[in-house]
């Protein structure tokens, strides 16, 4: 990963706003742009330097991991001790920190921790998300790794394909899921594995129960896995048995849905336009109602990331930007079906990153 | 659950502070208060009512897991409607906030959504984590999940001394752990397992990798389930071939160690003094600087919770607070030992959540 060029990045945004430092305590953030995968750890940026600050458990791991920026171990904690180096650096009269990432408690304590006459001031939070910004973009390196995570998610659900069977709980589809993917080189889920059967596919966040996969009815699997730090993320609905008319009608909707909305991914397509391609063709098949959701969200580092594919999103997409497309339909009592991919935003388009069977497979 | 009981005792502390009400918007803490387990909600409690606020995905959830608070659907933030709720409430002048799970930013937003006479008092960072302070303290239904969830843990290490053998890859061990847990009725898994083998056991935080179990060295398996919502975690660490006179030293030292805390918990021992147990131990046997972290920390429905073990911490223990002792020590370049176990504070002393063998196993 070019942590160097990030910095790069980050510190344009700052000569921008006119900021001479940056304060990062966001994990994901400070792991973006400094390669760093501890739990407990500061990020101090300047037009100068850029300097990690963590505790001694991570001696040696911050050691192999960070290879741009300085490195200090602190016995205390490390986000006082960042904000104190800020301070004392020549020509750093305010530091910038995300308000969305600091607790009230957090800036209290770190105020106090300043000369006094620093503690109304250096401190300012700043207006956008600098980091989360950069993020939203990936880079070549990134991409490859997610086609690489979103791929290993398409092998999983092959495998499931033969394992599903009536009678089965969906807790040990998930555990099958769960260990597969294991033994593929995941460190592990990148969220609660979603395995919804019969009536409970009705749930968008039917989480796998001991309820047994029934003789007949839609099975929705929603999964994703973490591949050196990224995440995938991909549902497939499928039949046991074979579905009624109406339940074969529907299932046709929301796939024409999904494909409408994948089809729509390009860039200056805005989120709303997107989310509307899906949403369209629910609402034409009496099914709006029933989508009770946002059309999908931006997946990288974290599971869910800008931007929101949802209505009234402005965001205009842009090439390196990573979205699911994922509508569902859902009827109380009777069943839900959901789909999705991960859809890269290339410069001609876009490219479906979970390339697995989308028609409905019946077993 | 007893939710009802929870709810009273979070109102005489409020009762005690002056504060008429409250918005709790930390997910455990409002499970905690009201059985909720969504992604997505706020909860606000006065003197005569607690309501939830959740959005529509979980309306069916929510209306099976919460019985005693009212129920309001909302389309836009759950948190901004509970304020918009509270400060619309009858003889609630003020409401409290945690300022340790509040970010700066949510904060700003809440404040700027109330009416304009009420943005600069209404709001008011309480002085003490309320919820928290009650959640250290686990009643008998908690004690009895955390009982069973711990016995799972053991089930799964006694499986895995049948499984670990030299040549296998930690990534393995870690698959077949986690894969058997799910069959065993775990959620998932409380933390990141951890299974380091040979020199890699020096590492008191080291992720299950690709290496190789070698024919010869400790093999330190620190693992956690989550079972209806609540954390297990326990540590052993096993020989595979014959130990060294060294090795087998150092191990006696960490299990005398160990035995040592876990026999200093007790209601009025401070958390210092259990911390010390362990310590002195390991400082007589010249490991006092290979044992480079806190002794344990209180477990629940997070895996971390107060209180922490550690030097200095003067926290006394009383009855019913669940802790993990877990002393270790760390030889870079050569190997780690630790043993963990979860133990609960009772009237009488304490309870040992987690009895597998802790004697030396050698594979």
């Amino acid at each position: 990963m070019d942590h160097f060029r990030r910095i790069g990045a980050l510190r344009r945004k700052l000569s921008r706003a006119g900021l001479p430092g940056l304060l990062v305590t966001y994990l994901p953030d400070l792991r973006y742009l400094s390669g760093f995968t501890g739990s407990s750890a500061a990020l101090a940026v300047t037009r100068r330097a850029v300097r990690l600050f963590t505790d001694s458990r991570y001696t040696t791991q911050a050691g192999e991991e960070v290879e741009d920026a300085q490195l200090q171990i602190v016995s205390g904690s490390p986000a006082v001790a960042a904000v104190q180096w800020l301070a004392a650096q020549p020509g750093v009269s305010r530091s910038g920190f995300d308000p969305a990432r600091t607790t009230v408690a957090e800036l209290a304590r770190w105020k106090s921790e300043l000369p006094s006459q620093l503690r109304r001031s250096f401190l300012e939070a700043i207006p956008a998300p600098y980091v989360e910004q950069l993020r939203v973009v990936k880079d070549s390196d990134e991409r490859a790794l997610m086609a690489e995570a979103a791929l290993v998610g398409c092998r999983l659900f092959d495998g499931m394909l033969k394992f599903m069977r009536p009678g089965i709980a969906e807790i040990e589809v998930a555990a099958e899921l769960e260990h597969q993917a294991r033994l593929l080189g995941a460190e592990g889920m990148s969220f609660e594995t979603i395995v919804a059967s019969g009536v409970r596919s009705a749930m968008p966040h039917g989480r796998a129960t001991a309820a047994l996969l029934p003789r007949r009815g839609f099975v929705t699997l929603d999964f994703g896995i973490i591949l050196r730090g990224y995440c995938s993320d991909m549902t497939r609905t499928v039949y046991l048995g074979k579905p009624s008319p109406a339940e074969r009608k529907a299932y046709e909707a929301v796939l024409e849905a999904q494909e409408n909305a994948v089809g729509a991914v390009a860039p200056g397509a805005s989120c709303a336009e997107v989310d509307e391609a899906a949403r369209s063709i629910l609402r034409r098949e009496g099914l709006g109602e029933a989508f009770s959701h946002s059309t999908g969200h931006g997946v990288g580092l974290e599971i869910h990331e800008p931007p929101r594919v949802g209505a009234g999103q402005s965001t205009r997409l842009v090439p390196g930007m990573v979205v699911t497309i994922e509508p569902g339909v859902y009827l109380a009592g009777q069943f839900g079906i959901r789909i999705e991919d991960m859809v890269a935003v290339t410069q001609g388009g876009s490219q479906v990153l979970t390339p697995a069977p989308k028609a409905l497979i019946e077993l």
